[in-house]
């Protein structure tokens, strides 16, 4: 199955993919980094500044949507290779409880990858996955490609 | 963590609760029941007839968010108790590929349970969890409850 | 501007083709009917009965999800043509108030065709649009047309 | 009905109001403004800088996300009035071309307003509101009123 392969970029790949193609993330400092990538799975951590936070020292929503997006669409790029023309087109995100202003992981899982669609699946946490803060399931766009081994759309 | 904590339904007070005060659904048989139940978590089936299907044998979309947002509602009262005036507020559903006409799981476990608000994860299957052929999220409206335990929105 | 373009198909067309190619939604009795049709925007009604009920008067979440389905895709078949293989990818659905036991009107209008993906919004109403009892949003997934004009994903 | 109600803040107070309860919108000039309000209605617009854009002159995915939550959420506001204390439970956004680097606009529009939620929908356009670039559904929380006048969940 698809979603279970074997992902083709390695921890340092996305490390590197994301400081060449994705530079104005990193505007303000290193604060999105990639903890982990396995079949059809990415987590990636969020270290917060001040530029994240909101009064009461709790993560803004904009710093919480940019981590699920950025993760979500690594997910899909690590299994399907350097292709930056996969673009989001929708990402709904349920935010649970309000987050402390501590590192926040994003654990991401692949539902579907398809030659056209893939969606993703975010759950967003601070230590215990089975409390998450957000979760997130997001849709992209994955342009044609030569060699497309998946099925359906 | 409420989420975590021990349901107070067993399977069969979820299958007498349904056959009671949701006897509609088995207007046509008994089509849906209850698999699994766990702290947070239940997991229903659908047995599809011909008024699930569609042309080419695959089941419709109005059958898989029916058994999606009764297995989502069932979860929450196997952990809140019996509260029929637990209304469903929104639910997305992602269709990920086109169902077999056999059987369908579908698992459910809840991301958030406060005072107010439900949010619970669905993942509807053929027998592989992780190629799911959709994925459900639904949000919930709790009323205002005497003793309620939860905290938060 | 392509969500602005005038139908190809007419209230006649749209009730011939729901007929022959979708019978089942007429297995108990004529319910769903299209009202209007016009540049990017179909509206459909929905003639209750009891099958669509719920105690307490009040119409189903699945009858509810079953309208907005139907009658966002007949929008995009109406714009681009009897292609039956459109498939709906996500459907979110808000329910805003319990609606009565009375006929409910379903207002589409389309927000995005592209060659490979449209987006509908559809508005639930039953006489007042402006106090909608329930608002949907889905995608649909197009299959490769021999001269497509439209242009984007 | 609640939502065809008269709003409680001007133009003028929307705009004091984000100045000093919310001055991290800020920090980079002032790029959010609120263009007009009306009843269950706000349109705001982002001027974008070099912070918002990608790579292809494009408006990033988190500054539209960032320009739909923060005007939905004025837009509840401005019906009743100063409570800072609405959060964001569920956005859900698509994005449906890519959007020009020039100024976008986000028109808002009350779907329900509950004692304890609201539902608000959002289009953002660049000029022809027929063909937006995004539309997002977003769901709020409203804490307990003294006097809320609404009614429903």
């Amino acid at each position: 199955m698809t979603t279970q392969a074997r992902p083709v970029m390695s921890l340092a790949d996305i490390e590197r993919f994301l400081e060449t193609e994705f530079p104005q993330l990193h505007t303000d400092g290193r604060q999105f980094t990639a903890l982990d990538v396995g079949p059809g799975s990415v987590t990636m951590r969020l270290v917060t500044d001040e530029r994240h936070l909101r009064p009461g020292g709790t993560i803004s929503g904009p710093a919480m949507f940019t981590l699920a997006d950025v993760a979500c669409w690594m997910t899909i790029l690590a299994q399907i290779g350097r292709l930056p023309m996969v673009v989001t087109t929708n990402l709904s995100i349920n935010f649970l409880t309000l987050p402390k202003a501590e590192p926040l992981d994003c654990v991401c899982r692949i539902l579907k990858l398809g030659k056209r669609l893939a969606v993703v699946d975010a759950l967003l946490h601070q230590g215990e996955i089975g409390s998450p803060v957000a979760q997130a399931t997001a849709t992209y766009s994955i342009p044609p490609r030569p060699s497309a081994g998946a099925t359906g759309t």
